[in-house]
C-alpha cells in the first residue's frame, strides 16, 4: 500500500473516477464535520451493498437497500449526528428528501443515491441544517476529498479510518473508509463503510466479492455483541482504470481493505484496553469454529477478566460449553498469548506465566474435532466502556 | 410466610424431616464457612434436580446428575471455595470421595449423596481440608441448621438467601436456600439451590413441579448472560408431614419459593445498581415474549444506559430487532417505569419524564402481535460489575 499512501489522495478517492467531500452542517454538538458525499463519475456505476440484519432498520437502510437493488449507485450521501432510526414516516421522508436534494445537485436520479446516517436513535434529523450541508458538500467535491469524507462520518471514533489496496501491476485500486467505535457486532455494526474501486466489475460480481470479504472481516468483528439499526457497507465501482481484474485477486484485495478497516475499528473501540483475537482451531466445521470463538467474545465474564489482566481460561471453557459445536470437554486445549493454560479440558501451565500487559491478546481454542478454524476479533469489557456508553445516548 | 419466619428454624430446615449444618473447613481465603450438609431423614427420600446445560459441566454436576437419576437422594454435601470444574479425572475422584465420606458418616449409600461445589474454576479442591469439613458438618447437623447451611454456600453473595412457603392449612411446607450473585443466566446460573419439603410427593411429580417452577423463575433470571459450569437446583421431599398436596398447589408454592430466591439473587448481583424487570406483552407466543425480553436483558448498551439513568428506548428496539419474534417494527410500544417513551416504533413521551433514580426499573415492550407475555429479570451493567469480575477469578 506504500505507493498509494504517497499520493495526496487517500482512502476512497485513491481509485480513479471518484470525488468526495466532508463538510460541517451543524448536526453534531461537537461542531465537527458531519456530512459526507461520495460521487462515482464512472464510466461504470456498478454497486453492491450489505446492510444490518437488525429488523428495526433505520430509514436510510430501508431506502438504500431498495435503491441499490438494481446494482447501480451514482453517489452516497452520509451524515453523522443522527441515526434517523425509529423515526417513523417522517424519518423516511427525510431520507427521501436528502436523496432528492443530492440527486438534483448532481443531475442524477434520486433512486441512484444511497443514504447513510449514524448517531442518536429516536430523533428526527434537523433538515434545516442537513439540506444546506448537502449543498455545501456537493460544492466541495474533489478528487482528493477522501480524508475529509472519512472525518465527517466519525461519531465517537477518535481517528478517521481509511485503507487502500493496489492491484499487482498498479492496474486498479480499491479504497475504503469506515466509522464505528462502539457497537461492532455480528452481521456488521454501527458501522458505516464505503468502498470504492476503479476496476471494471459488474454488479453481480461486486456483490459476490463484497459478501465474501465482509463474511470474514466485519462479520467476525464483535466488540460488544450489539447489532446496530444502521450498519451499511457500500461498494462502488467506476471502471475508470479500464482493468477487468482477476476475480480472486479482486476479492483478496477487497478482503484486505475490509480487514484493515475492521482492525482499525477494533483498535478504536470505545473504552477498550485490549484488542482480543479469539481463534478456534481444529473444529469440525468453520461454523463450529466461528460459534465457539463468538461465544467467548460475548462472555462479559471473560472480557472483564482480560480487562483485569487475568488469563481466566475457565471462563473460556465455560463460554465454549454453551455452544453446540462438536467437541469433547476433556479434549479442549486453550492457549492465551501462547501459553497453554488449559490442557485436555483441565489445568495446564500456571496462569501466572501469561503476560497480559500488551494491548494485543490472542486466545487459541483447540477443539480437537476436525481441521477448520476461524477468528473473531473483540475487545475487553472495561470500566471506561461502561462510562462511555452510560453517558452517550445513541 | 410470616408463620414460618417466627420459628427458630429458617429456610431448608423449616419443613419437617430435615437437618442441616454449615461449618468452616478453610477452603475460602475469606475464612468464612464453606461446607454445608443437608440430610433428609424421611420417611420418603424422593428427589429431583435440574442442572446447568453447559456442556463443560463440573465434576459435582456429572456426579449428581447420575446419582439423582433414580429419583432418590438422602443428603446433599455442598462446598464453596472451589468449583471443581475443569479438573479432569482427579476432580471427579474428589467428588466421588466427598460423597463416599458423607455416606460413611451418615450410614447411607454414596449413590444417594448429591454433591455441589462453587468457587474458582480450574483448581483442585484441597481434600485435606474438605474431608475434615465434611466430618465437622455431619457432627453439627441440627433441625434448625438452615441458616448456617445457607451461609456456608455464599461466595460473592453479601447476604444468605432463604425462602419458605407454607401450604394453606399448614399441612406442609417448602423451604429453600440459594447462593449466586454474579453469573446468573439462562438455564440457571452459578447458582446452587436446595429446596426441601415435608410434603409426600413421588419423584416423577417432584421432577415435573421443579421443571415448571424453574422455567418461570431461575430460567428467566439473567444477570449477565453467562452460563455457569456448576448450576444446580435440588429438591428433596421427606414426606414427614404425611400430607399429599394438591399438585397445582404444590407447584404454585414451589414456584413462589423459587421466585423469592431468584429475586434475592438479582437484588444481590455483583456490582449492580438497578434491578430490571423486562416484560414483553402481547407477543404471539410465550417463547417470542421470552426471546424479546432476553435480547434486551443481554444488550450491554441497554444495560449501561440504565446504569447511567438514561431511558434509552432506541437500544431496547435495537435489541428486539435482532430476534425472530413476530412483530412489525412500526407497531412496537415501549414503556420505561410507566412512561411510554416509544410509540409505534417511534418517538413517544419525552425521555426526561422517566425517573430512573430508584433501584427497581420496569421495561414493558408491547409487540402488538398476540396475547402472550413473559418477564426476564436482569441488572444494569456497571463499573462496579467490571471491577468485581476483573478482580475475582472464578
Amino acid at each position: 500500500m506504500s505507493a498509494a499512501e504517497s499520493k495526496t489522495s487517500t482512502g476512497i478517492t485513491v481509485p480513479a473516477g471518484f470525488r468526495a467531500a466532508g463538510v460541517t452542517a451543524g448536526l453534531k454538538d461537537s461542531g465537527g464535520s458531519d456530512v459526507a458525499l461520495v460521487v462515482n463519475d464512472g464510466p461504470s456505476k456498478a454497486a453492491a451493498a450489505v446492510f444490518t440484519r437488525n429488523r428495526v432498520a433505520a430509514a436510510p437502510v430501508l431506502w438504500s437497500r431498495q435503491a441499490v437493488s438494481d446494482g447501480r449507485a451514482d453517489a452516497v450521501i452520509l451524515n453523522s449526528g443522527g441515526a434517523n432510526a425509529c423515526t417513523g414516516a417522517e424519518g423516511f421522508q427525510n431520507t427521501h428528501a436528502t436523496a432528492e436534494k443530492t440527486a438534483a445537485l448532481l443531475g442524477i436520479s434520486a433512486s441512484d443515491v444511497l443514504v447513510c446516517s449514524t448517531g442518536l436513535i429516536g430523533m428526527q434529523l434537523p433538515m434545516d441544517k442537513l439540506i444546506p450541508g448537502v449543498e455545501a458538500a456537493a460544492a466541495d467535491l474533489s478528487a482528493d476529498g477522501g480524508l475529509t469524507a472519512a472525518q465527517a462520518i466519525m461519531t465517537t471514533d477518535t481517528v478517521a479510518k481509511q485503507a487502500v489496496f493496489t492491484g499487482a501491476d498498479g492496474s486498479f485500486s480499491i479504497g475504503g473508509m469506515a466509522k464505528g467505535a462502539g457497537m461492532l457486532a455480528p452481521g456488521l455494526a454501527t458501522m458505516l463503510v464505503v468502498l470504492t474501486t476503479d476496476a471494471d466489475v459488474a454488479a453481480p460480481a461486486l456483490d459476490e466479492a463484497l459478501r465474501a470479504a465482509t463474511a470474514v472481516t466485519f462479520d467476525r468483528t464483535d466488540s460488544d455483541g450489539c447489532m446496530s439499526t444502521n450498519d451499511t457497507v457500500i461498494l462502488l465501482a467506476s471502471g475508470a482504470s479500464g482493468t477487468v481484474p482477476d476475480g480472486d485477486e479482486f476479492t483478496r484485495g477487497l478482503t484486505e481493505v475490509c480487514h484493515s478497516l475492521a482492525q482499525q475499528l477494533i483498535t478504536d473501540a470505545e473504552g477498550a484496553s485490549h484488542d482480543i483475537a479469539i481463534t478456534t482451531v481444529n473444529a469440525a466445521t468453520v461454523a463450529d469454529a466461528e460459534t465457539a470463538s463468538r461465544a467467548v467474545a460475548r462472555s462479559n465474564l471473560f472480557k472483564t477478566a482480560i480487562f483485569g489482566n487475568d488469563p481466566n481460561w475457565g471462563r473460556v471453557l465455560s463460554a465454549v460449553g454453551t455452544t453446540d459445536a462438536a467437541f469433547e470437554p476433556d479434549r479442549i486445549d486453550v492457549r492465551i498469548n501462547g501459553v497453554q493454560v488449559c490442557r485436555n479440558g483441565g489445568i495446564g501451565e500456571p496462569r501466572e506465566s501469561v503476560d497480559l500487559a500488551p494491548r494485543a491478546v490472542s486466545v487459541e481454542i483447540d477443539l480437537h474435532a476436525g481441521t477448520e478454524s476461524a477468528t473473531i476479533w473483540t475487545n475487553d469489557l472495561t470500566t471506561d466502556y461502561v462510562h462511555e456508553n452510560s453517558a452517550y445516548s445513541s
